[in-house]
C-alpha cells in the first residue's frame, strides 16, 4: 500500500552587497534582522576569523557598536568568538564541538542567529554547526574573501571533513542572509584577492562570454585590484552563482539546489582543483588550484579535440594576466588522477566531468582518457613554466 | 544591492506498507530500490537494531537472500551492522562517530544506500549519519516499532542527545524511502507493542473524530492486538502524520515541511512527555510518557476552561483503557514544569503549546498557568491513581 506524498521547501535565500556594513548609518545588516516574525529580541552569537580580527583591532567594536540600538529588531550579543580560519577549521573536528558546546551554553535556538564573518572554510564548518544545532539556527553569513563572496558563500552547502576526507560530512541549508561586504575584501593580501578571480573565470566560461570579455580585458586593472572593475566582477559572479544554485532548467539554471540529481556542472576544473590543494598539503590556495583545474581541462578538452586550440590558448592567457601560476610540481605527481576518483565518489554514481566546447559552452563527460589527462598536465609543465 | 532568490525543492517522500517485506515474491523493497535512474548497483548498507537481530535470528540471513538477485536493479549489501536500540544509540556519540566510519570505509557514497531497521532511536541516529555524509546518502527506514511506524518513522526529522540535551543535533532531511513492514510489530512485546497507542490517540485528538471513536470502541481488541483493528490504526496514524507533515496549510496540513514557523501542532502533550522520560531516565517509553502528556494537558485544559470536563474524562477513559498508567511518581517532580521552558528553547520564540477545545479542534496557547498545570499533576495523582 502506497501512502506516497511530496516534500516541498520553498525559502528565502537572501544576499545583499554593501560596503561598510557596520557603519552605524548602514541598513543592510539592520533589515536582515528586521525580518523578524516573533516580535521580541533574538540572541546574536558572533564567530569572527581570527586572522579578520587580527587586520582589523576595532571589528568587535563597530559590531557591538552597530548592534547595541535596543530595538526589539536589533538582536542582542550573547556571544563574540574568534576561530581559526583556512582548512585547519574543517580538519579538527574539537573546534567543531567546541562551537556546538558554545551554542549550547548561549542557549541559541531556532529563533536565534549565528553571525559568521570569514572565509569559506570557517564559513562553511560555522554553518555546519548551526545547520545542525536544533535541526538549524539561523546562519547569516558575512563572507571576508573574494572566493567566497563570489562562490561558496552565496551557496546552500556546508561541511568539514572527517577521516581525510574533504567535505565527507555536511548539509545542504539554505542561510539566512548573505551579506558580502565588499569593504571587507579591502584588506586582503594580493594573494587572497586575486583567487576569486579563478572562480569568476570559471563560471564566466560556463556561462557569460560577456563576464568573460570583461575579465580578459580588464586583466591589467584587475591585477591592480581597481575597485570599480573589481566590485563589478565580485557582484556579477556572485549573481551568477546564485542563479545556478536557485533558478529552474528552463530558466538555465541547474534547478537542483541540494544536488539530487547526478551533475554538478559548476565544478569545472574542481577535481584537479581539490587533490591539488590536498597534495600541496594546501599550500595551493583555493582559487589558485581552481586556476591549475581549469588550465588543465581546458588543455585537456584541446587535445581530445572537443574544445579549438586557441581558446584553450586564450584561456590559459587569461588566467596567466591575472596573475596565477599555470605550473606546478603536484601537477606531474602519479597520485594526481585519483582526483578523478574521489570527486566521482563524493557525487556518487558514474563520472561527470564539465568540459566546455567553447565560452560559454559546457558540455559532461563521463569518461577522461588518463593517458591524454597526463599529456595535458605534462603540456602545461612544459608550456607555462616559462611563461611565470 | 539585493540579489534576493528562493530555493526551491521538491522530493518524493515514499512511503510504503507491507508485510513480510523480506518473503522472496514481495516486490515492495525490490520496487523502493527499482527508482534508480543511475543504471549500476548500488552499495547497501544494513543497520539493524541489537534487539531485532536477537528477537529474530534468521533476519540477516533473510535480508541477504532477498537482496541476492543480482540485476541491475537490486542494491549490493556491503555490510551488516548491529547496534543498540533505544535512548542509549542517541546518548553515546561515539556509536555516532563509529556509523560514519563504517560509512566512510565502505565507500558509500550520494547514490549508495543506507537501510536502517530498528524502532524510532535508531532510525534518528542512522538517519543523523546518513544525512550528513556527502551532506546526504539514501536512506532506506523500516521501522520496526509500532511508534515509528505511526509517527517518528514517516516523519523527516533525525537527530541524536548532546549536551544531554534531547535532539540537540540533527537535521531535517526527507528518506529516500520508508517501508512499514507490519509483521515486524508481531515480535513486539505487549507493553512495546501498546506504545504507538499513544501517538495514535494523540494525532486522532488533534485531527480527526472517526479515528478517535474507532480505538475507543476498539479498546478491548487492541488491548487484545488484534491485528485488523491494529493495522488499521497504524496505517490510519501514518497518514495523518503524513499528511500534517507534507500537505499544505489549504489542504488541511501543517505546511511547514521543516519547521520554519514558529508551531507544531503535532508535539500535543509533549512537553510533558519529553521531560518525563528524562526524569525517569527513560524507564517511561515515549509512549507511555505520551499517554501521560496527553492526561496532563488535557487535565489541565479542562481545568482551565478550555476543554469540557466530560471529554477530559473520555480521553482518560480511552487511555486507562488502552491500559495506559496515568499516573507515576514523576508527575510529582517539581523540575516537571521545567520541560515548559526546554519546550520553548527547543523551537525558540515564544512559548506555544497545542491543546485541544474538543476531539480534533486542536488550539495553541502561548501562556501556561503553572499553578494550574500542578494542580492538574495532582488531580492525575489522585483520581488515576486508584484506576490503575
Amino acid at each position: 500500500m502506497h501512502f506516497d506524498a511530496r516534500v516541498q521547501i520553498d525559502l528565502p535565500h537572501r544576499v545583499r552587497f554593501t560596503r561598510d556594513a557596520f557603519a552605524p548609518d548602514n541598513s543592510t545588516l539592520r533589515d536582515v534582522f528586521a525580518e523578524n516574525p516573533w516580535g521580541q529580541r533574538a540572541k546574536l552569537l558572533v564567530v569572527v576569523d581570527q586572522g579578520l580580527v587580527a587586520a582589523r583591532p576595532t571589528l568587535q567594536n563597530q559590531i557591538q557598536r552597530y548592534f547595541e540600538e535596543s530595538s526589539k529588531h536589533s538582536p542582542e550579543i550573547v556571544g563574540f568568538r574568534a576561530l581559526p580560519g583556512g582548512e585547519q577549521i574543517k580538519n579538527d573536528l574539537s573546534l567543531l564541538e567546541a562551537l556546538l558546546g558554545d551554542l549550547h551554553r548561549l542557549g541559541i535556538d531556532r529563533r536565534s542567529t549565528v553571525l559568521a564573518l570569514g572565509g569559506g572554510a570557517l564559513l562553511d564548518t560555522v554553518g555546519f554547526a548551526a545547520a545542525m544545532t536544533h535541526r538549524g539556527v539561523r546562519l547569516v553569513r558575512m563572507p571576508s574573501t573574494t572566493l567566497a563572496q563570489t562562490d561558496s558563500g552565496v551557496g546552500v552547502k556546508n561541511g568539514v571533513n572527517m577521516f581525510g576526507q574533504k567535505n565527507f560530512i555536511g548539509t545542504f541549508a539554505v542561510p539566512w542572509a548573505v551579506v558580502n561586504d565588499l569593504s571587507l575584501l579591502d584588506t586582503l593580501s594580493d594573494r587572497d584577492w586575486r583567487c576569486g578571480l579563478a572562480e569568476a573565470v570559471k563560471v564566466a566560461l560556463l556561462k557569460d562570454t560577456e563576464l568573460y570579455h570583461t575579465i580578459q580585458r580588464s586583466a591589467a586593472d584587475l591585477t591592480q585590484r581597481d575597485a570599480a572593475v573589481g566590485d563589478e566582477v565580485w557582484k556579477r559572479s556572485a549573481k551568477l552563482h546564485l542563479h545556478h544554485i536557485t533558478a529552474p532548467v528552463s530558466a538555465g539554471g541547474g534547478g537542483d539546489p541540494f544536488e539530487s540529481a547526478a551533475a554538478r556542472p559548476l565544478d569545472f576544473g574542481h577535481w584537479a582543483a581539490h587533490k591539488l590543494e590536498a597534495l600541496t598539503d594546501y599550500e595551493l590556495r583555493h582559487g589558485e588550484a581552481v586556476a591549475l583545474g581549469l588550465a588543465l581541462d581546458t588543455t585537456y578538452a584541446a587535445l581530445a579535440g572537443l574544445l579549438p586550440d586557441p581558446v584553450a590558448r586564450r584561456v590559459r592567457g587569461t588566467l596567466s594576466s591575472l596573475g596565477f601560476q599555470l605550473s606546478h610540481p603536484a601537477l606531474n605527481d602519479p597520485a594526481l588522477l585519483g582526483g578523478l576518483d574521489e570527486f566521482r565518489q563524493h557525487l556518487g554514481g558514474r563520472l561527470t566531468i564539465t568540459l566546455i566546447r567553447d565560452v560559454a559552452r559546457p558540455i559532461e563527460v563521463h569518461e577522461i582518457d588518463r593517458v591524454l589527462m597526463k599529456h595535458a598536465a605534462q603540456q602545461l609543465l612544459s608550456v607555462a613554466a616559462p611563461v611565470a
